[in-house]
């Protein structure tokens, strides 16, 4: 998709908070915010609201010389999944559908998102997730139960930390239809916002179940052109896709038909794009 | 006060609001919303908020041709409020403290603001003056009533159009105590926002009851290096000023105390800055 205007407001306030976070100088915090208003006046709005995102927080990282500036929140939002995993993994167990259980739960998941929330909370998550199951939701299971029953392989594009412990359950289910090999879980090529990269897999574990790979970007998205070779000849011989998070929907959305998205909505550009309110739970 | 990091996305997001609700043209929102950002990037962040919105608006006017694009909105808002008037006016009457009830219904009708809220509907207002004596209020209300019943003249700074029919009960009650003649109303010196100018007062009154002037200026607050010599001179004069709305008190809240501000607090920077939540209304 392309930016909005109203992504604008948006991105610079995103940027502020990820300033905030990295650095508790004042004039760090001015000069990245001023760097922003400048690219944004010249800005191509042709360009996907991650493409503007991956430049704030190259710029984060060069200013403050810390190349992973999120690495301590991932560590946090891996913890806290983890921790509520177990209790979940026994509700897709016992559920009368445990493929759409997990789905549900992949989804609720997307809330762990430092990019629409810098302030995000422990209760945020444990509401998300609490609520997957009777919260509003918008959805095609039907055809996405097909789709992965007939499925020869899948690739699975990975969003945020913390939300790849509930990827997990998902890719649990999805393997019990597709062959363990045939999946592979693609992460970020390097940090950008809270995104999952190699390590979050390593500490949730889901490299111990399927391959495992990095698109080769620092965008919070799948820019295609932006990603590495090996990982745009995956995605188009991959037979069926599922991409998780807003910002793979709004990198993805005008791609082949072969691509579910599973996030939750999470601002008024996208809410009015997909017609639905903010916060339903899409699997599109 | 200065402009915080804070103010510069909310700034951006009334831009888009403004431009959309004076044109149509998609062009047009995007030609405006790149000059802010161009602005924005270079702006002395000690301006108050209101300086850049001043700058805004007059953009506005100058690209769309139009001198008053929030005329047709004032309107509605004049007509809404003084439906509500005679209902309250009746309640001040009954009232133990009509004083008190006066300055919180006149602090509750500074809700019609199009800066904080471009979608402001007919709800929000019934609601926010039908909660004006439950919500919590934080003021110094005795201090308030020793001054007004003290003051030897009084110069009131009206906000906004619609508001100012609420203000014109506190100024029926200020005017049981000084004089008419010594009680004079103050609005913007030529449209811009939703702002009260001299047309709003002679559609409700006030202009009947006690000297109307104007600022000399088309800042949405009262930046006094901007507004004319006479009325600087009466703001030096007077003996105890009335500052109504947020953009007053932005742009005045460093100045000497014989100030009162009657306000909701709409923004999170204001709540910092004065300490208390969104939504509170503020009599200091």
């Amino acid at each position: 998709m392309k930016t909005s205007l109203d992504c604008i407001p948006c991105l610079l306030r995103q940027s502020l908070d990820a300033a905030r976070l990295v650095s508790s100088s004042p004039s760090v915090h001015e000069q990245i915010v001023r760097d922003v208003l400048h690219w944004t006046a010249e800005m191509d709005l042709n360009q996907s609201p991650p493409a503007i995102a991956q430049r704030i927080h190259r710029l984060l990282r060069e200013l403050t010389g810390v190349s992973d500036p999120y690495r301590e929140a991932k560590d946090w939002q891996n913890r806290i999944a983890m921790e509520l995993v177990p209790k979940f993994r026994a509700e897709v167990k016992s559920a009368k559908n445990p493929l759409l259980m997990a789905a549900r739960l992949a989804i609720a998941g997307n809330v762990i998102d430092m990019g629409s929330n810098g302030n995000l909370t422990e209760a945020d998550i444990q509401q998300s997730l609490s609520k997957a199951l009777t919260e509003p939701f918008f959805g095609e299971e039907d055809r996405f139960q097909q789709a992965i029953a007939q499925a020869k392989s899948v690739l699975y594009l990975a969003d945020n930390a913390g939300e790849i412990a509930f990827d997990q359950l998902l890719v649990e289910q999805i393997i019990k239809q597709v062959s363990p090999e045939r999946v592979t879980l693609v992460v970020r090529g390097a940090p950008v916002l809270n995104d999952a990269t190699l390590i979050d897999v390593q500490i949730v574990g889901i490299d111990r179940i399927v391959e495992v790979i990095n698109n080769g970007s620092d965008a919070p998205g799948t820019i295609l052109n932006d990603c590495s070779e090996e990982f745009r000849r995956r995605f188009a011989e991959a037979d069926l896709i599922v991409a998780k998070g807003q910002g793979n929907f709004e990198t993805l959305n005008n791609n082949p038909s072969n691509i579910f998205f599973l996030f939750k909505v999470k601002c008024a550009v996208i809410a009015n794009l997909v017609n639905q309110p903010i916060g339903m739970q899409m699997l599109v």
